[in-house]
């Protein structure tokens, strides 16, 4: 909702584009698609008129009313191409229905490539099943068992339909080798998971510094205080584990180790969409001195993940042009939990974001 | 105090080097001198043993007990390199009794190359002379008139002696056009100024963190509670104010602007040697939204500053080995005030720093 | 200003009476004016009109546009009966011109009672002079020297003309032996000073509990950082350090002696009417153990003082009606820096406002 | 542990009674025992000894080495009074059993009165049982069923015994109708449930200051971190229930209402002894605006607990001399979950405690 809303405010010079990565410097002249070239539809399962969910974001302080009244016709436009998510008989089906919208969607507006971005609820972790570890294996379940969460479905229908797709959630999505396979065949990219937007972009800077320093960190203990839709989700015991494991990658891969202390994630209605996390970390340094660090960070969970929802659009669709295909571990700088062996400092994941995208040709065929 | 007693345990194994960032694994195998071959010396103003003042640190919690009884013997041993600092009938006089100390202090020990840390406390920020503007000029004046600082006769006298020169404070030290072009002129390297050792060392890496997403920082107010010997002179405005031009530089070489706010001293002798610092940052995302970020840092300042002291005297050392000579802004990662017109962001100075290292070759001759 | 729009809102049910204390059980029945009694005037330095000025604070977050749109009508009105600060050729003058005014006022509405509150910037610290200590001798000055800040000019005016005098501001107001002297003849009372509506607030339950617990308060460190024009006049060193000697007076009359640390207030524009202030305080216990507290309070500003500004114009003008005179010590409860012998700790303080205000009868005469 | 080390240092001159509420103005000329009338002994599950565990907290930075030194050799006569727990066939037998134990500590040491406190680690919250509605009821299922936790068998036994008992945790102990009525019948006085040293005594300030300021309490989340054993059992969910369950009492009979928001208790060995508390409060007031206020916590947990565990054992033994049987909820101060309808303001039950005590007489026969 605040990425739509954003994104034609920017398009109209309503708002500059701040929090969009797209927009800094080293990347602004890279070879993407413009602000004006993006349409938007998608799956939704509110019934709740844009407009309305629109007002309802100025309310509770999210939106500033004047650029949701102005761009509220267009929003309207948008709400045309929104339509419930299809459900089939089996999950071949559903799949079926969803290339089908898709294709329909490139179609009518004459599109040159379709990113897929999931922004929907977390999913709880996924049991193993041996389907997902082919493609072979997985199309001869598809119509017979309830093999895919939800968001490898859209996934599958991505990639089948000629897609790219990119996690924003902690969810499984294109996270498994069977699907992996069919976007390598197919020659889509995609990228995942979970937008990095407050407590972990903390840890991708601070933990790195912990390390550069030689400075031993022996707890590090956080409270998620989130009202939002997200925050009820997230309450729920299934998705609150999928997503604190995604949280606690981030220090043992810059550590080297893991320090004492959980990450916990509590609803508090009255929080609204501005999420409160607190976080202690201890730590030793020269002749065991035991020291502290605390930190507490209030920030507009939507307001930080919609512009890089519209990062993460444009810069797929340009490596899909490029002709990547497959996982982009480059894309890591926005992800809490990122495709393959990368770096976790977020100073070496700008740097190999902006050594990639400067690369690219303004005519890659 | 902290520097000497942690380097006699680190050599005699009976503590770890926690906090010194050349033991980290890029660092660890380069052509630097190893912690046996350091051999201490210095002019102290006070003239409390070593042995006391070691005994008042356990006291204070900054040192273990069993390792200052341990290093004991060391230290008094220590104590007879010691000595009073020289007070000439003119600046030009008194630096030729310190280059007489160094030179003694070299043969005596039959060293390599001698490295001159500055750890005394923060001088007023200086008024400009001429005299400041080249070697000729400062020769000619020093005989008959009081041009220098303390910190820039010590840089001065080791520059003669053909000694190395580091200053840990924001006093002037070697910046002077006069000293840089002596230093080259010997042969000699310098690195400076102040280290950076809680509230600019998070600084280096959460103004970067706004940077690379976008974040507009309206405001970074912060306040430093000191209690040790350093707080007492921080507390004099004179000394604060160089102190707090040296903390500032960070934000407008990292943002590109300057936010409003300022950054506080304040001395609270119960703090003893436990600093604390907070600072409340205000900053703007997407579509205008407004939000925070506030951190307490409790960071034992000795425990902080003295691996650090130990870090430049090696590289220090090695570099000197390697034949550089003059401002080296390699070492900008231990400083909030570096030389040279370098990047304030800690990870691009971390890879400033090993590229520089690792390129040193054994036998440099 | 939010005092206005907030007592209008609520006589028209708008709003609830939240911060305000004599809605509160205790106090909800005593002997006081109703809110549809309150008639507001005033005089005022600023020439932009009533409306404009609520405008800009609900654009600032302060004030919520649909209740700013209800009273519009009722501003305007009050409107009429703001007028500049008069300025006669002596202060005797001065305060001759306001006490027409205020009689004016009075005999317009056909009004019991007036209660002037000085809500205006913060004054430096007075000079002592002679002619503070008695009624004779300020008479004898006031028409050849100015012996009096503009806050005791109105306090001189408002005893003269039989209205009640209430200082929200650390500035002097009534707090000269000649002034109450006047109070006292003429049988009006009188109260202050400086409302009590953050880092002070907190200080008068937390230091009694500390007291209480026989915890031993070693350090006390603020820093309060404000953005409005209270925070733009507070910048000034003359009146910070009235302010600051305000807010110091609490620990010292809690813990019966004066712990280490400052209280420091910082301008920091983009932070608005959202007060911060960030406290750590350093005690000790059992054996000597040391421990350690911080808080941030982010408040706003003008809705903590508006509800106390209503809640006092209703006391006073009750205790008025009682035949009160004088100063009133039983309204510490609202106060940094209370007139008299009075406990600092809010619980006693509202003990003790209960205890008043609900031995008042209806019909006093 | 750190009880009986502080009280013998403190009838050796050798630490004040800091943290010790008995030892304020009000309360130090009370009709109590002296610091050399006290006697200790107990049951204790732990077989190291008492100069080891004192060392080890020496180690932690719980205790001053030179006072464990000092009292060591007492430490070791009290060592002697120490034995473990009984175990009888059934539960009357081990009431039986301690109950002899009771006496014979009290004929050996010549006692005028014993208090048994409850330190133990906190008990799941029990099942309710009729066996616990009446005295009749409960003798007639103890020889035949396990019908009570330990901590309510100490409370019958010490009543059995003729002596007093306190509840310094969060466990049954007392709290059934029974072991009241048993208390009442034998003339014992009790008090409980669960010492107030933290997160708690904060709100039992911080929550009457948002009522008498009448502003409306919205969330309250807290996130306690426990390094010390008492963390370690707290990590069990069942124990956590019971201590949560106890901590938020106060919120709800101070506030008439309750506040979103959570009390989180995570164990984080490194921490230790040092308990930190993170809380956040959002609240609103005049015209509905938002604010927050922050507070984190650093105290040590036994540090804050010994004092308390001293006082309650000298006003015990008081009010026992004095005649008072059965509950004492004018102990409230010192309880999370005090008995009784109580008020829950720190303030008010500071003054309810000294009424109380002040009015004893030095000879109550």
């Amino acid at each position: 909702m605040t990425t739509m809303v954003g994104a034609l405010a920017i398009r109209a010079s309503l708002a500059e584009p701040l929090g969009c990565v797209t927009d800094l410097p080293p990347l602004r002249d890279a070879a993407l698609p413009g602000w004006t070239d993006l349409v938007f539809g998608g799956h939704d399962i509110s019934m709740l008129r844009l407009c309305k969910k629109a007002h309802s974001l100025v309310g509770a302080g999210v939106l500033p009313a004047p650029i949701v009244e102005a761009v509220a016709g267009e929003l309207d436009q948008i709400e045309r191409h929104l339509r419930p998510a299809p459900a089939g008989r089996n999950q071949a089906e559903t799949i079926q229905q969803t290339v089908a919208d898709l294709r329909a969607f490139r179609e009518q507006h004459d599109l040159e490539r379709v990113v897929v971005v999931n922004v929907s609820s977390t999913e709880p972790l996924i049991v193993a099943h041996p389907a997902h570890e082919s493609l072979a294996a997985l199309d001869a379940a598809l119509p017979v068992a309830d093999v895919l969460p939800a968001s490898s479905l859209y996934a599958y229908a991505a990639f089948t339909a000629g897609c790219s797709f990119v996690d924003f959630t902690p969810s499984t999505g294109a996270r498994l080798p069977a699907l992996a396979e069919l976007a390598r065949r197919v020659g889509t990219p995609f990228a995942g998971s979970d937008g990095k937007t407050g407590e972990t972009l903390l840890k991708s800077v601070l933990a790195p510094m912990f390390a550069m320093r030689n400075l031993r960190v022996r707890s590090w203990s956080g409270l998620n205080l989130l009202g939002g839709g997200d925050g009820a989700n997230l309450a729920q015991p299934e998705a609150n584990a999928a997503k604190v494991a995604s949280k606690q990658r981030v220090l043992k891969e810059t550590l080297g180790y893991e320090p004492e202390g959980q990450t916990r994630i509590d609803y508090v209605p009255d929080i609204g969409d501005l999420k409160t996390a607190w976080d202690l970390i201890t730590f030793s340094g020269f002749l065991g001195s035991r020291m502290r660090l605390e930190f507490t960070w209030h920030g507009c969970d939507s307001a930080l993940a919609a512009p890089l929802v519209l990062d993460l659009a444009r810069l797929t669709a340009g490596a899909h042009e490029q002709g990547t295909a497959g996982p982009m571990p480059q894309l890591a700088f926005f992800f809490k939990d990122p495709i393959g062996e990368v770096s976790h400092s977020l100073a070496d994941q700008w740097h190999d974001l902006v050594d990639w995208v400067t690369g690219w040709t303004d005519d890659p065929s």
